[in-house]
């Protein structure tokens, strides 16, 4: 398939886009946030929530619900769409990256990775068929390559032969059937090795995937290395092809990745940050609700947002939710952050609809 | 204050009443179920929800509120209802209760107890001038006097003895002032002693309550224990005052204790057995949904319910929810049991307005 995204416009003081990326379960504007949904939930919150939040897409983690409860399961459920009560994209990732970090006695061979749960130690085999098979059954909108995650920090040589493994595995990724509407991208490896990143994107490119990712960032790295990546690994990717950096980031670094050339965008944060009692407010700061200083702190969260929880609660009562543990407290702050996010993907676009994006960065930095 | 009490109707086979309360905060419909909202939320449900659900009136904690955050700040923060979002009616108990079941080193004296709390062992004590002025800082609607809750089992000498104490501290919880609007309801304890009941119904009442709750029940008595207690103390409560049975119960108790002559209910069960896995369908019964039965089962909870989680979501999707620990489990479970007791509240009122009571208590036993 291709022809899945429609660059719309190109900011004329950085790398920026502006761009449709269209799935069967309907258009995506880019540059996007995508909540992450690791086993078929976006932790905390309610796919209705989710809409009435305007986001567009989510994910789901291949290794986590090929665990639990089984990607033949959701299969015979009608697909990951069904199964979740989601009625619009989802991407899903290949698995590796879960791999690398959850999973015990891993061993890569030629093919894959053998391993076992880190949940009761079942001994499972992954590789680059066994995840397309997964997530054609899982029936994701777009369908992540399974690549080998290089860790940080990590020497040349090293980068070096996992960035060849990556292209043999992205290969093997390629050659597999999936349904007629998924879309399919390749991962750019690499390290903070900008001849390696760009010996990855020239090779992952020949495959002729329909998006390519930036992976083997938020692996621990400083921030300047991620940026570094982005700017090596940027210019050999088509233009008319979507970007996606994986697990990135701050607010801060997002805005950063879109003056890149970065179009899509998946993080944690958010909703981990939520439920340990951190707000997003301003350009990026966090806000420690539980602090004793905001017990009688009756202003909400952020005086300039419009979500739910600002509009209806207080910094002193979200506090007394999480101090004793009742679930609203980490729902409120979850759905804040999940706007704060899907909210600051919305200004950037506008920003770059209203050609004010240089001033929006600027800004944000201040 | 009197007046808050509308008797709509009697049904002619039983002691069932139809009525309607009347606070500042709203009219509500009798019979009525109050969902649980211990620590100011009722637990993974938030306010709009609760208001979508059709609850008109919830329930708040004293003990709990007033160890943390404490009444006083809760006051500050304007009362109860500004503090927790909820701009409907709110009845608060009085704190006795939890003090007999939770608290450490109990110590009752002549004008209350003295006692640990259960989080970290601060000292406090709480009676009936203590708890009305505690519940006038909430600003509740219906406030409860300051009772002794009999423990199960007691002796006929120790259950008289409680019933003379908590005349006692009731008479001392009617001196206190409250806030104009607040009403204030006086509790009838006995015990399993028909006599007992009588007695504590005919002292109680005689103070001149806006309503009248019948306590000392689920505490661990047999069920035909806790449907005597009602027939024993009922026949003694003004029928132009409405009439509260605490803590109760299952859905066919309800179902039971309306045809007795109660109005009013609380209950967790709805909420805490949505926390551990359960949901209630059909006449009562509970679905174990964590079973291994229903890991491929994929319809809804319950067929006829129109609840949010029974429109979108199947048994193995939420059994995988619980079975990995999403918070989304839990939210639609509780989702779905609120409606649940909402609805049986909703369907006996509508059965008692067209005459049909007798049928629907036979057919929820059948």
């Amino acid at each position: 398939m291709s022809g899945c995204f429609t660059l719309l416009g190109r900011d004329p003081a950085s790398r920026a886009r502006r761009g449709v990326l269209h799935t069967e379960h309907g258009d995506i504007q880019t540059p996007v946030f995508m909540p992450v949904g690791t086993r078929g939930s976006v932790k905390a919150v309610s796919p209705l929530e989710l809409e009435e939040l305007g986001a567009e897409i989510i994910l789901g983690n291949t290794y986590h619900l090929f665990l639990r409860p089984g990607s033949e399961l959701i299969a015979e459920a009608g697909g990951l769409h069904r199964f979740a009560g989601w009625d619009h994209p989802i991407l899903t990732d290949s698995g590796g990256f879960q791999v690398f970090s959850l999973a015990n006695l891993r061993k890569v061979e030629r093919d894959g990775v053998r391993f076992a749960s880190h949940i009761d130690g079942t001994r499972f085999f992954l590789g680059p068929r066994e995840s397309m098979k997964i997530q054609r059954d899982l029936g994701s909108d777009i369908v992540m390559a399974f690549d080998e995650c290089t860790p940080f920090p990590a020497t040349m040589e090293q980068a070096a032969k996992s960035v060849a493994l990556t292209t043999r595995w992205e290969t093997m990724s390629r050659e597999q059937e999936l349904s007629p509407h998924q879309l399919r991208f390749g991962i750019v490896q690499g390290s903070v090795y900008p001849e390696l990143r760009e010996r990855s994107a020239r090779e992952i490119t020949s495959l002729d995937f329909d998006g390519y990712a930036i992976g083997g960032v938020s692996v621990g790295e400083p921030e300047p290395e991620q940026f570094k990546a982005v700017e090596a690994a940027e210019p050999f990717l088509p233009e008319d092809k979507p970007r996606y950096l994986m697990g990135v980031g701050t607010p801060r670094q997002i805005v950063e990745d879109v003056a890149r050339g970065v179009d899509m965008f998946d993080c944690v944060l958010p909703t981990r940050l939520g439920r340990h009692g951190g707000a997003f407010v301003g350009n990026g700061d966090t806000l420690p609700v539980k602090a004793g200083r905001y017990a009688r702190d009756f202003s909400p969260l952020d005086e300039n947002c419009d979500c739910y929880a600002c509009r209806h609660f207080t910094r002193a009562y979200i506090r007394h939710l999480m101090n004793v543990g009742e679930i609203l407290g980490v729902r409120l702050l979850t759905l804040h952050n999940l706007h704060y996010y899907l909210n600051l993907a919305k200004r950037i676009r506008e920003a770059l609809d209203n050609g004010t994006f240089a001033e929006f960065r600027a800004g944000f930095q201040a």
